[in-house]
């Protein structure tokens, strides 16, 4: 039998572990956890619980799903002949939150990398191009991040895709809405030069 | 049943409910959870629900406990001729890192407040003065903080306990050990130096 704290500490350590929280702010988080005891931490372990032994990745996309295929792919509503390929679940929450693409996507789960021997095989390219011509996908988006690896894998993905009869596009850079010239890197402000609009 | 979305959605609502985090760091947390579900989730989901199962305040002196008295209030190696009394239990926490403390604590919860109707009873000072004088307490420590509450609960304890045969002391003032003068509030500077020590 281990001792309350014994197992507040063992708590405070595997808090510490999340990103976001260091030492410091996991004791303060247990600590409110304890005090919210059946409001709020009762509830979090339960979920938490379930969500880890329910979730797994969508077999056709990578997305996190409850069942083998997720939510998106087996919602007859979302577009089949767009795929918008990223990089991980972090950025197709992110599109999500965007509410503008309608289709579906493909979760790499990493970026080609000559430094780290990663190859198309490994990030499961050869799966991703089968997929593209046997659902006859009509666009693919690339929203990938502006990385060394993630710019390398979409050539990649784009050269491969050369022969197939499907539009390949990537997601346009420019200002951020709302984005203060003063504030943004040389390369954004380049590249928002470059592919100015007429007014 | 509900959807993969949603289970996760809600997780993401209950972890920002915890202090340090917002809605933006919980989605990263509960990424982070699912991407390790099997060697961190899935542990801290079985501890937090045990801890929120198990933990008590220990009836003697608020500490959080698993039974009816606390760890330290049941270490015969503790003195218990000194009694340090503390706000909270994230102050009773920083008093056992400090290692320096062999007695016990009593967590008063709260502090006297005019403007918010608190008054003795509200945080058991009549139960902490029975229990000094029964458990016959030589010392009692006072760790509260600086705020106007704070001292007036102090002066109160410290005038309750006039008749009684026991020493009351509170933590020193002074500089912080590595601290900068340059970055120390007015208040530290003045007490540091109507403190001061021969060299």
């Amino acid at each position: 039998l281990k001792s309350a704290t014994e197992e507040i500490e063992t708590l405070i350590a595997l808090m510490a572990r999340l990103p976001g929280l260091g030492p410091r702010s996991a004791r303060r988080a247990v600590l409110h956890l304890i005090r919210k005891r059946s409001t709020l931490m009762d509830p979090l372990a339960t979920l938490m619980g379930h969500v880890a032994e329910a979730t797994r990745e969508c077999s056709r996309c990578g997305n996190f799903a409850t069942s083998d295929i997720c939510d998106i792919c087996s919602d007859p509503a979302r577009d089949i002949g767009e795929i918008c390929i990223v990089e991980d679940v972090a950025d197709l929450w992110a599109m999500e939150r965007g509410k503008a693409f309608k289709g579906r996507y493909h979760v790499l789960g990493g970026m080609l990398s000559a430094l780290d021997a990663i190859g198309p095989e490994d990030i499961g390219i050869p799966s991703l191009l089968s997929r593209i011509v046997s659902e006859q996908v009509r666009e693919v988006i690339l929203a990938l991040n502006a990385t060394v690896e993630a710019q390398t894998t979409a050539h990649y993905i784009a050269d491969a895709l050369r022969e197939a009869n499907v539009q390949v596009t990537s997601l346009a850079q420019g200002v951020p809405i709302g984005g203060e010239l003063d504030y943004l890197d040389d390369g954004t402000i380049q590249a928002a030069l470059r592919a100015r609009k007429r007014f």
